[in-house]
């Protein structure tokens, strides 16, 4: 094992590139500043996903603020030379429950007042950290996500609340990047189903697999009576990540993935395939992840997918993966 | 008021057809058998959806195969001369806890343990209700449907069990019909979205648009907090129905509806125009909607829908739709 270690970590210098040339960017998933250090170590070529719901999770209440100011100017330091820092707004509610704050007391939390639901009805909450945010975005390449978009009223809701946040940061003369992208999660069918439309007000996606194949299979994972349910390579999945990442495309942005799928050594072929542009994932899974797709190339990657999209079920479809993977690759994992 | 009523009332004899002559069938939704005279005074063409739960909900647990058989025969034998009597097995969970069974303790219910998901758990009590209504089949046109389909798997898995009971039967030398029309629900966005793939399958689908919805948006709709989020006319939502009709009648099967949605007055010329064939509500609906019907010609259905299909937001799509019906009818409801 350990053997195995050191040969992915050697990798780090090398890029995320298929033998034909495409080139991948392989970012991390943090939720602490403390492991800035470890997805550098990893070779992350930037931070995809900024859990900040750390900060809301203080025994005294949620953070000033200056405090989220502190939090955010470390990451975005510290990983300036690497590349961008992706936070995303408070997430909180589903299963990520807050004393005092949303999760508690819904019959059906993952289908409640959560995430930009919870923070646009909570707007001081809300405002309050995008202007940490903003001020930090002088210590290095910010971009800020909001996560559970469901329908274009709502994100223009938060991009109207973001303007108003640049707008009072102007009056107070407090300095901030004027170019930060924006960009939004995609984990509500409603938001896949509608991404030509949302693709045009953002700068970039990422892809939430774990919520959104939660709601499109409509599977609590978290329930063990059906948690069998929950399948990333259902055919209905497959189509609604291959329609978000074209619709992109097609409006010119870029795809990221930042739920579990993206650091999932059987899944990277397939995304690879569907074009996905960015891949963020916990640190300790860059290194295979690159590997397998520094052993692909495109071609054989959409080759792969033409296959699978022509498949009619779950099972068939994970089969077929598993051994184009185990044939080709020792990996780690099932 | 009521000369409104008597008005829609003698509307009975009449067929529900749009004025270029597509004829639609409408439909009524039941609990209880005693409902089965109403739907006939209301003009229903048949029962398209027979809830089944209420004989899951008796005082002293669940209702034996000859009580079962005996509330289908009921039903079948009454709406014989008027049409068929789709009977869905089940569908308990979610919102619909039944004492001892699914629906308690779970964190998420409506993602939970429910309809076939807890049927397929319990094969014991599932086979009583199939062999029940395999059973009643002999007094009427019995059509059989299953609610949450979320694959091909489930699916299978059910028509197995089906098949089962039949063999059973026969093998008892108790006769049925041979003929059973067998749908399902098309109320999972996973199902929606591989409606092409499940037709080949099955005899029809019934789109059931309240959980459709919720999924869909992520929304559980008895969640006040969120509640507003509900949108039937989303883009996401209507894409989402015109594709599963749209692959039904590539693969030659017909579609109904019997979720709310299909009731309102405010969207039966969408629903027209996307193709519905079955329109199935609570009696009451049935005048008004085919009243509207009536008054529209497929082409100006196909014409709004071309409209609104192009529209980005939920509120331009409710606003637009709203005035459009406004100018055309004297509606009740709002
Ligand atoms: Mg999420
Ligand atoms: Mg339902």
């Amino acid at each position: 094992w350990q053997r195995r270690e050191v040969e992915l970590l050697t990798l780090n210098e090398l890029p995320a590139e298929t033998r034909d040339g495409k080139r991948i960017v392989l970012k991390a998933n943090i939720e602490v500043p403390e492991e800035t250090e470890s997805a550098i170590a990893h070779g992350a070529e930037g931070i995809g996903l900024y859990r900040s719901e750390f900060l809301f999770l203080q025994p005294g209440g949620y953070s000033s603020e200056d405090v989220q100011y502190d939090a955010y100017a470390r990451v975005l330091k510290a990983m300036a030379p690497y590349g961008e820092v992706t936070i995303r707004t408070l997430d909180v509610g589903g299963d990520k429950v807050i004393p005092g704050m949303a999760g508690l007391d819904e019959k059906n939390p993952i289908l409640g007042w959560r995430a930009v639901r919870f923070c646009l009805s909570r707007k001081d909450l809300f405002r309050t950290q995008l202007r940490a945010m903003l001020r930090a975005s002088v210590h290095g390449r910010l971009r800020i996500m909001f996560p559970m978009i469901s329908g274009i009223e709502e994100l223009e809701n938060v991009l109207a609340l973001l303007d108003e946040c640049r707008q009072q940061l102007r009056e107070e003369s407090i300095p901030f990047a004027e170019d930060i992208p924006v960009g939004i999660m995609i984990e509500v069918p409603s938001a896949a189903l509608t991404a030509d439309i949302l693709a045009r007000k953002v700068d970039f996606f990422s892809i939430g697999t774990n919520d959104l194949i939660q709601y499109t299979i409509a599977v609590d994972r978290g329930n063990e009576k059906i948690a069998y349910l929950y399948e990333p390579f259902h055919p209905g999945v497959l189509r609604l990540l291959k329609r978000i990442i074209e619709d992109a495309h097609n409006a010119g942005i870029p795809v990221a993935m930042c739920g579990e799928v993206a650091g999932d050594p059987y899944a990277a072929v397939i995304l690879l395939g569907f074009g996905l542009d960015v891949f963020s994932m916990s640190s300790f899974g860059i290194p295979e992840v690159k590997k397998i797709i520094r052993s692909v190339s495109m071609s054989e990657a959409e080759e792969l997918v033409g296959t699978i999209m022509e498949m009619k079920s779950y099972k068939e479809i994970d089969s077929y993966v598993r051994s184009w993977m185990n044939e080709r690759f020792d990996l780690a994992v099932t």
